[in-house]
């Protein structure tokens, strides 16, 4: 080929060098930290499905438009995977009779989504999955939105930077039932409208519900909904479910001393058709960047997409990387450096056998203590200059010198003092 | 749907459950450490790539075939990456210039070969690729070798169980035209013969070898060669490069300890065109098993497909997961657990509130513990039965009794042993 390849990345992905994959490895062992003390277990799925299963989950539509799907030559329509939650309601549906329930999982899998790339949004992300499969009380939720604070606060951040917004779906239909006392398909029409509230202008909001048959009073009720607090909110339809499990959750996230994370939010809806109980939101508190970073919430049947009337609940959320990441840095949660462990290079001369070389490295590896020889062969300021460049803290020197005389010189690179000490000496001290 | 969709992953993946992902933690968790304590840096590429760096290094054919692909709707042929080279390349030659070389960098990255599934071979597989970047010595072709070796160790193989057989292409070439007389053209000619040596009938290969020229003498030299040691291989063609190259890395192997693992092997050619010097492949020694595990070598024009006029070379290998883990079982190097630290579940009686097995909860975690509450509401048994299904090793125990008096009880799973404790002493007790 004359014509030379880009050297760029597909449009929306990210290539992650060194410096960016000691941040994502941080990143993403501080979460792996946090769920696996709270005693949530870790699995993944396959990158490739087949693309029914997120039709039957989303619609045939929406499954082909925002995936990357193709044929297979065994003509199988397959979708690289543009969220998890398919996947993990096939693998519980796959051993239903074997698995220990109520289940705690989670997972950190790479996904796609054909869309537009723009802030906060890449056509490949990374998305922490954390979901609690078989428990239908509000101790599930509770432990599912505590272990979200609990990420946060693990990276520092406190009440003033973020906020979980929470509903829940039943409460909603409950509410929108008894102002406007229509039937459930009734309260559902309603209920579209309202979930575009903030994507259509006012005039056309207003406008489609009183087609629907309700008046001034009745929007100016649902209006007051917004800033409502949880108690006020209930009163409307105060023995309905919805409102008992929406008090409950607040009692509960109260008395675990969450509350000061946590508001309600009669604007979380959740666009996605199956979440039935409890929907949350997080929220960046920051003026510059305060918007939803994730959510998630309760759904009831996924499980039986793949399994005759299974009844498997489920409660979960989905984080992308890409979001938190955002986060992290606009609230300076991100250390300056990562990793600042010892880090040792082994100089090189040419007076000195190779091998010796080899054996101080063998020692310091065998030590545990991150280290490697110089490769090739430069002028010792140009070894100096490759070890500073490359964030070692220690160059370990032995000239003919030195060798003849079985010691080595220990140079910290920070406060360039040296030192001369026998092999097992600086193994000690680097130790 | 009344149709239920299949709950079998795509043919050729995984599904990794709970236990599976432990193994797997355990096992990437081995190969970091190994690779991070001998200073490689880790890195990461997109999943999708475009097709053409695939068909620029193997071909359009072999891409095509190989790869999933399928063009996006800006008209992009793309593929899901297959191999981790590529991108590689891609990603040193596109920050060349600011690079601090040699690089020492490594990959885990998941891919995907569109082949038929067979045993050691998936069509979703996790790859770990080591490289060296810029260093033309045998220095770097040694690092690389004993990091694998190293990897292989950290598992608790020996030099009983696997064998590192070595070659040298640039031999290769020098030995043919040494023994045949041939040109560059014709040795190439021979080479490509002999490459498919195991791959057609002896009477087959004889008769492409006399086509090209060659004489019976001739081709009983080249038989002869295959259980040839380095020292009498390269006697035949003594000042040759690949000679002077082999003789230099075998000396260095075995000065460095690392000769019981590692035999010269002329039948080690690796398909791939583009390899320039070393090539070597670790062998399963098991009977029942022995084969190639993975493989890799020196290429010298990688980063060229991208830079016009680079020559950043590079030596590397990609060892698959599936084949490693064969190799670990096969030898029973698989610990029968893995992270068996202590794992607590809260008990829970309906007559204490929740919120104070939240606060023990808490305290459990802000002490490093893995923990969890029951959730949900069963009988004491049933908690019971619940913890030790699920690897749980003490149960913390607080009734209304223990709860009036401000104690908890603290349970051993394994010895079955309960001690009353106040929780502070019960922390310090589980920690």
């Amino acid at each position: 080929m004359s014509e030379k390849l880009s050297t760029q990345p597909y449009k929306g992905t990210r290539d992650f060098y060194p410096q960016d994959m000691r941040l994502r490895n941080w990143f993403f062992g501080v979460i792996r930290k946090v769920l696996e003390t709270s005693a949530f277990d870790e699995y993944n799925g396959p990158m490739l499905e087949s693309l029914d299963i997120y039709a039957a989950k989303s619609g045939e539509e929406l499954a082909n438009e925002q995936t990357y799907n193709f044929t297979d030559r065994g003509d199988r329509r397959l979708a690289i995977r543009p969220e998890m939650t398919p996947t993990v309601a096939r693998m519980v549906a796959a051993k239903m009779g074997e698995l220990n329930f109520p289940l705690k999982w989670f997972s950190i899998p790479n996904m796609y989504r054909c869309e537009r790339p723009q802030r906060g949004r890449l056509r490949e992300f990374w998305q922490i999955n954390v979901d609690i499969f078989g428990c239908d009380g509000f101790e599930a939720d509770l432990e599912c939105i505590a272990s979200a604070i609990r990420i946060l606060r693990a990276y520092g951040a406190d009440e003033t930077m973020f906020t979980v917004r929470i509903n829940n779906r039943r409460f909603f239909n409950d509410v929108i039932a008894a102002i406007t006392g229509a039937d459930p398909e009734g309260a559902r029409k309603v209920s579209k409208v309202i979930d575009r509230k903030n994507k259509i202008p006012r005039e056309a909001y207003e406008k489609e519900l009183r087609e629907l048959g309700l008046d001034d009073a009745q929007i100016a009720r649902i209006d007051a909904l917004y800033t409502m607090n949880v108690k006020d909110a209930t009163a409307i339809c105060p023995d309905s479910v919805g409102s008992t499990e929406l008090r409950q959750l607040f009692d509960a996230l109260e008395k675990a001393g969450l509350a000061p994370y946590c508001v309600f939010d009669f604007g979380i809806i959740r666009g996605l058709d199956y979440y039935t109980g409890t929907v949350f939101e997080v929220f960046d508190n920051a003026p510059e960047n305060n918007r939803a970073m994730f959510g998630g919430g309760r759904y009831d049947n996924l499980v039986g997409l793949f399994v005759k009337n299974a009844k498997i609940s489920g409660v979960g959320y989905g984080m992308g990387d890409v979001t938190l990441e955002n986060f992290l840095f606009t609230h300076h949660l991100v250390p300056a450096s990562f990793g600042a462990g010892v880090k040792v290079l082994v100089t090189r001369f040419d007076d000195v056998p190779y091998e010796s070389y080899l054996a101080v490295l063998d020692a310091l590896r065998d030590a545990g203590i991150v280290s490697s020889v110089f490769l090739g062969a430069k002028k010792f300021g140009k070894q100096i200059d490759f070890a500073v460049k490359d964030g070692y803290t220690h160059v370990v020197i032995m000239g003919g010198d030195e060798y003849a005389r079985g010691v080595v010189r220990v140079k910290d690179l920070t406060t360039r003092e040296e030192q001369e000490l026998t092999l097992s000496n600086a193994i000690a001290a680097l130790r």
